[in-house]
Order: C-alpha cells, then structure tokens, then sequence
C-alpha cells in the first residue's frame, strides 16, 4: 500500500469485488476513461503550466491505452459496454477541492494522486486474490502505472505549491480519502 | 483536398499562416489539445456505442500524440505553452450541432469529419508553402492522420443513422463550414 493511504482496503470489498469480477472490470473501463478525462480536463483549465500540461499528456495517454486493454477484456468476456452508477467515492472527494485558486489546483492534484494511491492498492488485491490468473496477471500488470501516477500528481503539486502546505492538506485529504471508503458501497465497484 | 469540403482555402490564408509559422504552431498545439477533448466527450455522451468508443478511444490517443509532437516544436522555438483567442470557426460549427437526439450524435460526428477534413487541407497547404523544411515535413507526417479521422466520423455517422440521410446533413454541414471560412480571421490560426 502506498503509505499516503489512511486505511487499507477492508476484507470485505476484496469478498464483494471477487464474487462479481465482471461488473468490477465494467466498473474499471469507465474508470480508465474517467482518469483519462480528469487529466485531459486539468490540461484544459491550465493550458500554460509546462509542466503540468507535459505530464498529464502522458498520463491521458496511458490511460486511454489501459481502457482499450480492459475494453478487450470485456469483449473477450461478452461484457457489453454499458453505463455504471457511479459509488459516492468520486464525487465525494471533488467536493472537498476548493473552488478558488491556487487551492483548486493543489486540491485538483492531490485528490487525483489519491485516487491513484487506492487504485493501486485495490489493483494490487485483485491481483493476489482474482482466482483467474490470467485476470490476476493483467491487474498486477497495470499496477506500476497506478504507483507512478501518484508519484507524478505528488510531484506537481510539490511544484505548484510550497510542500509544507502541500503536506498538510495532503494528510487532511487521505483522512476524507479513507473515510469515504469506511462503509462498503452495496454494488460491486472499484471504489465501493 | 477531401472532396467533401466544398470551398477550397484562400490563399490569403497561406500567405497569413507562413507569416505567423509560431502562431500557428501554438494554435496547433490548442487544435490537438481540444480534438482530443471532443473525441473524450463523445466517448463519456455515448459509453454503450462500441463502434464508437472503440475508434474515438484511437482517435484521442493520437491527437494527445500529435498534441505532444506540437508541444515539443514549441519548445524547440522557445514559444511558451499560452493560451490563444479562438476564430469563430469551431464555436460557428458547434452551433450547428442540434440538440435533441438522434440528431445530435449523427452532426457531432459530421462536424467533427469536417473538421479534420478541412485540417488536411489546411496541413497540406503548410507542408506545401512552409518556407522551413523539417517543419514542412513535419505538416505533411500528420496529413494521413487527419484524413484517416475523416474516414473514421464518416463510417462512424454511417454507422449510427441512415446513409441518406447523413449524407444529406453532410452536404449542408460542409455548405456552412466553407462560409464560416469565407471571411479571413484577422488573426493567424489553424481555422481563420
């Protein structure tokens, strides 16, 4: 686990996600358009941060790579593509960015980087646990991504902001992060 | 130039473009930037149309390529990542774009087509008369691409109405899109 999460996964979504693999991989297809979106939305908002701009192009890339790839997943499983309810992980967490600057921009990074942080680690348990391994093999495959996106959304919000106050909201961030994730979603979701 | 276009471009545009090449360049950037968005938003508008989400999720991965191609050109020139007034073209053509279903899909993707249709022709005239070599050859590596995205909304709005039709609202579409070009734009951009 990426030690800026508060509280790891509890046992029971690894239960709720195993037993209802092919929602899960549903789920995750829109949540690899959505990364995909949220990075391509934050290069529209600031277009003139070199920096910021560069990375998140990268990112926007390998994420629509990794829709593709779980796409193919879903057709080699007859899964059609179809709309999801969304659990009330995400829209949880965009409440908490502020909506002026620069403490939108901060929030804006930080919240992604944690998204990723608990992809990470919710990829990581599909891995060990998914009975099928060729399913368990592509989760962990997708892993090193999820990691170093948190590593790139940290380092731009260390850029955009000084770190000690990059720190400390990071820190009242993962506390929200982990709290939203205390009760278990009644569906099947990545973030239930 | 794609026959669908029903006006070619004047060459008072050429002689603008060649006099403004980092101008260009930097609405370039912004054009890939914002093809890639379009591409993102018809994927999130319509997540259950496989054909669809299947050829815009390419579509978008090469002009977030293309996007990171210009953007290294602007480095190379020491043009700042900033942002650029818009000519009036894209917001003219959006308007056309009528809101109700199923209507909305099928002059999203035509409007779309065109767009990329009238970029071929625009990157052609600039790897033609660009009196700098490398970034002639530069315009005309990414011409196939845009033709190609032609190809892909058309087959797309083939796919998702009647023919007849489509190409009805083709025809209309394309009428509007030459007398939205009619009039130069007094400053130099991909679409002025």
């Amino acid at each position: 686990m990426i030690n800026v999460l508060k509280q790891p996964t509890n046992w029971t979504w690894v239960e709720q996600a195993i037993a209802h693999l092919n929602v899960i991989l549903l789920d995750h297809s829109h949540c690899e358009r959505k990364a995909a979106g949220v990075a391509l939305n934050l290069m529209f908002r600031y277009p003139s941060n070199t920096q910021l701009v560069r990375q998140l192009t990268a990112i926007a890339r390998e994420e629509l790579e990794h829709f593709e790839q779980v796409n193919q997943w879903l057709e080699r499983r007859s899964i059609p593509l179809a709309p999801l309810s969304s659990p009330p992980y995400g829209a949880g967490l965009k409440a908490l960015i502020r909506p002026s600057e620069p403490n939108r921009l901060l929030d804006s990074l930080l919240v992604s980087g944690l998204i990723e942080a608990r992809s990470h680690e919710r990829l990581g348990l599909l891995a060990e646990y998914c009975p099928e391994p060729e399913l368990a093999e592509f989760y962990r495959s997708l892993m090193a991504s999820e990691a170093r996106h948190y590593g790139v959304y940290w380092v731009l919000a260390d850029t955009y902001s000084d770190r000690d106050v990059a720190k400390e909201r990071l820190e009242e961030l993962a506390i929200r992060e982990s709290e939203l994730l205390s009760t278990l979603y009644p569906e099947p979701r990545i973030h239930s």
